[in-house]
């Protein structure tokens, strides 16, 4: 994006800026946002029961999805309740050194490791609070929160080859279309694919 | 598939091979069967009111998409109501040369260039008896049937770089899950990416 000088932007300019809100653009934030998930050939991030057996049973085979490459550059990471408790259930805590931000209406956590939102608003002002700089959006209904809200700037798919036919979908609804543009596409092993793409913002 | 000699073939599985439905598995049909679709990255075919101007804008830049030579290995195409209609508003006909074969319990049409066929099992037996070999199964809800009843051999999608929201989806719930081998993947121009999957049949 093109600077304007300080010197060039005139007092209206400057205002509007300075109270655009944390939702309209990357401009108006001081983080960026990622995701990463693995979703089956039909779309779904887990079946309806949450259980992800079609995906880990074939994860071995697909060697490096390069998501330690990811975590590493991720010190932030913002979920719903649903995420949060499921890696409660891992028995070890995946998210060592980096904060994690869970959006939820009715969680009540004594956990030190996280803090916890009512709103969306509420969580992105905590994240430029903390000076989040890198923030990974996880969860299916996160993300199409981000998604929807126009706040998710990259978006990487790892597809496996199944159909499960049903269970939790990664996208949802949009009030427009949402542009993409690929940054980068392989195979892995074991079938799977990968493409990364980076979210056009509305102007 | 290997072929027992007529020699060495019992009555009984000779029989029992003969009265197989068409709808067991590849060995037990005389035809192949394959469909190639282009979809939105969350899953779509169309607008809910069946508008593809989401690919067709941006599928000019793609480049050569292989369509051309898929068509080229195709001699029958299998598709519902919705789909026929649909290649009617084109104001050209572009099967020349190519059977049609349409699914519909309803379709009264006086089209010489197409079949009507009541069932799956009358479709499947038509084709059977017509002597096709590599039959296009077209259209979402065609595709999803074909699916269901372990009926598609191969399925190549390429994927849109934008997100519609909503729409008439590509896949449809399964009683069970469909395993897909990757046979290609590759990207092409405006950020589409397309991959080719064998379908693993019911043992």
């Amino acid at each position: 994006m093109t600077t304007i000088p300080a010197t060039t932007a005139d007092t209206t300019t400057a205002t509007a800026a300075a109270t655009t809100p944390a939702t309209s653009a990357p401009a108006g934030r001081s983080f960026r946002t990622a995701t990463t998930l693995g979703v089956s050939l039909d779309g779904y991030i887990a079946r309806p029961d949450g259980d992800i057996d079609w995906l880990t049973e074939r994860g071995a085979e697909a060697g490096d999805t390069g998501f330690e490459e990811f975590m590493a550059g991720i010190d932030t990471l913002a979920m719903g309740r649903n995420t949060y408790e499921k890696v409660l259930t891992f028995g070890f805590w995946p998210y060592e050194g980096k904060h994690v931000a869970v959006l939820s209406t009715t969680l009540e956590a004594d956990d030190p490791r996280i803090s916890v939102h009512r709103s969306l608003p509420e969580l992105l002002a905590a994240l430029t609070e903390r000076g989040a700089e890198n923030v990974y959006v996880d969860g299916g209904v996160t993300v199409q929160t981000f998604l929807r809200e126009d706040l998710l700037d990259e978006l990487t798919l790892t597809t496996v080859p199944v159909l499960i036919g049903s269970g939790l979908p990664l996208f949802g609804e949009l009030d427009r279309d949402v542009d993409l543009t690929l940054r980068s596409a392989r195979t892995l092993g074991a079938g799977f694919t990968q493409a990364t793409y980076a979210v056009t913002h509305r102007a």
